[in-house]
């Protein structure tokens, strides 16, 4: 039996239930390359009372190993917020049924629960996106066209921001990293989606007791320093009267 | 202190982190109204043990009762799911600013983590919708519109089932009543969204140890017996071609 374990936001959001399956499971795995918390493998090991083992990119994609594992054993691989939504994992799910190895999902608290929170209508956001990295040779616009396309249709919009953790490299992409590379879309797409006076919500580490959230204009929130990774943005459409009462009132803005 | 904490879909999905704030508050609350579990009670009691008490709909919306609590003391609100997801708690968190009450929201897993788990990709669901219990002279059909808008922005749909709890009536929303319902809303509005060959998904008591999806054609499902609630619907837009492939595996499909 393999499972997938999500582990929430910080340490100890782990469940009762995960908890009791981690104990039990003769090999515990962190998925490491999907989010951060790579440095809070010994945290975690302290709190779950168990030795926990990295799992690769390469271990999780290119090997059965894991799979092969769970054909006798229990066997646990944790991941950081809730398993599934990062699609990566899927391929695991299909090769666990193609080796006959039952998996059992524990899901758990993640980024997505951030709809709602601040006084939008988790019901008026369209389809979440992600902001990858642009590269010299590689500026890819459909995720603004992806928050246009939300937008025209009157709906919220979440941007995951890209994530870059390998053996080689850790990187997140900061706030001011993402509106930047949004503003340089709409450069090229021209379609009156970002503007210096957008207005935005910053996400500072989500759900921990750090977790920080900005409200404003683009051209405000550029300036600032958000600290420490994880971040997210929500580009809202506009609010409904009753959406923008509340976040004027959470946020004491005044418009 | 007010802690709206989110007990997720199992009795033992409760977090070590709340776990911890739920014993050491003063009084701790359950919201009942816009979840299942009320029968679940007296188990969260002794998983938790402490003694929890009922927040109806009234008393949460209509008083001040445990936001006034909550000015000098801890005080714990549990809410099936996740916190927040459902928009009734934002007034909540407005009146709780209002009387300088601070609240600290601890989030778990809800429903909304469906997305991804049956081979369709998380980033290409589309808003969430609910579907309201028709009445005979109210039938409203702006969530089948959501849903056509949804699927020609080529966007899978969440749809929620309409729950009816309070001291006089306890009615879960049947799959086989939410599809028929969708079929009165085609016949109202004939966009050819649905029609008896369109293929849904439909998940049963997700996150529980009674887990069991089914993926087919209407036909197919408006002549079984779903069991237990809760119940949701995924009603997916074209699947792109990996999409298709991970879904008939997952559910040995032939398609």
């Amino acid at each position: 039996m393999l499972y997938l374990i999500g582990t929430g936001l910080t340490a100890k959001d782990i469940s009762l239930k995960s908890l009791e399956i981690i104990q039990r499971s003769k090999k515990v795995y962190l998925e490491i390359y999907t989010s951060k918390l790579k440095e809070q493998l010994k945290e975690l090991e302290e709190i779950y009372k168990v030795k926990i083992h990295e799992a690769s990119r390469n271990l999780l994609e290119c090997t059965n190993e894991i799979i092969n594992e769970s054909i006798n054993d229990e066997i646990s691989l944790l991941i950081i917020g809730t398993p599934l939504l990062a699609t990566t994992h899927t391929d695991l799910l299909i090769r666990a049924k193609e080796h006959n190895v039952s998996v059992n999902i524990i899901h758990n608290a993640s980024i997505i629960n951030v709809m709602g929170c601040y006084g939008l209508y988790s019901y008026s956001f369209g389809r979440i996106i992600s902001i990858p990295y642009f590269e010299d040779n590689w500026k890819p616009t459909s995720f603004y066209n992806n928050i246009y396309n939300n937008k025209i249709n009157n709906l919220h919009t979440l941007c995951l921001l890209d994530i870059r953790v390998s053996e080689n490299e850790e990187r997140f992409m900061t706030p001011n990293e993402a509106l930047n590379q949004l503003m340089q879309c709409e450069e090229i797409e021209r379609k009156g989606l970002i503007e210096l006076n957008t207005e935005v919500f910053v996400i500072c580490r989500f759900g921990t007791n750090e977790e920080a959230i900005y409200f404003g204009s683009i051209e405000e929130m550029l300036c600032k320093n958000f600290g420490k990774p994880l971040h997210s943005l929500i580009i809202p459409c506009k609010m409904d009267v009753l959406e923008r009462e509340h976040v004027n009132i959470l946020f004491n803005a005044k418009k």
